[in-house]
């Protein structure tokens, strides 16, 4: 999922949501996994998390790990033994 | 908003939601406008679709076109006239 902000043009740069401005052709990702780029006209920014959704999900559960924007789905009765997974969205 | 299939290993293609069977390395355009493309590992489909999200809705309202899978903000008093448009989601 993206989202794009038009920049108005008498801007310095970007305000992202937190207030902070960023300068004109730079790149960021944000604390909740959000791959962003500001330039002269916007800011876009896209979500950098793809979630499991076709799985066995009686047998398996999703785990999100925040360090590398990813889930990983493991089996409930031993979370060392990965379960395959059929389709991503995101 | 995209989405992603893993492809079975014995697949001779990708089967679509409609059970079309697309060939690997084709690309494709659904009638509800998203981009598609297969690859022996993984079907992908992504959204072409940009939504109009801040604007002045007390003046104004959005109109999709399928021809073109895009939105346009017009006025509603003179829908000749474009409105201003601060950011998009999709």
């Amino acid at each position: 999922q993206c989202w794009l902000k038009i920049i108005e043009s008498d801007a310095q740069g970007c305000t992202d949501e937190n207030g902070v401005l960023h300068e004109f052709n730079s790149k960021w990702t944000t604390k909740d996994c959000q791959s962003c780029s500001c330039s002269k006209e916007r800011m876009q920014c896209c979500s950098l998390v793809s979630s499991p959704v076709d799985y066995d999900k009686e047998k398996c559960e999703s785990i999100f790990y925040e360090e590398t924007c990813s889930y990983k789905v493991v089996e409930k009765a031993d979370p060392s033994k990965l379960c395959e997974v059929h389709s991503y969205v995101g």
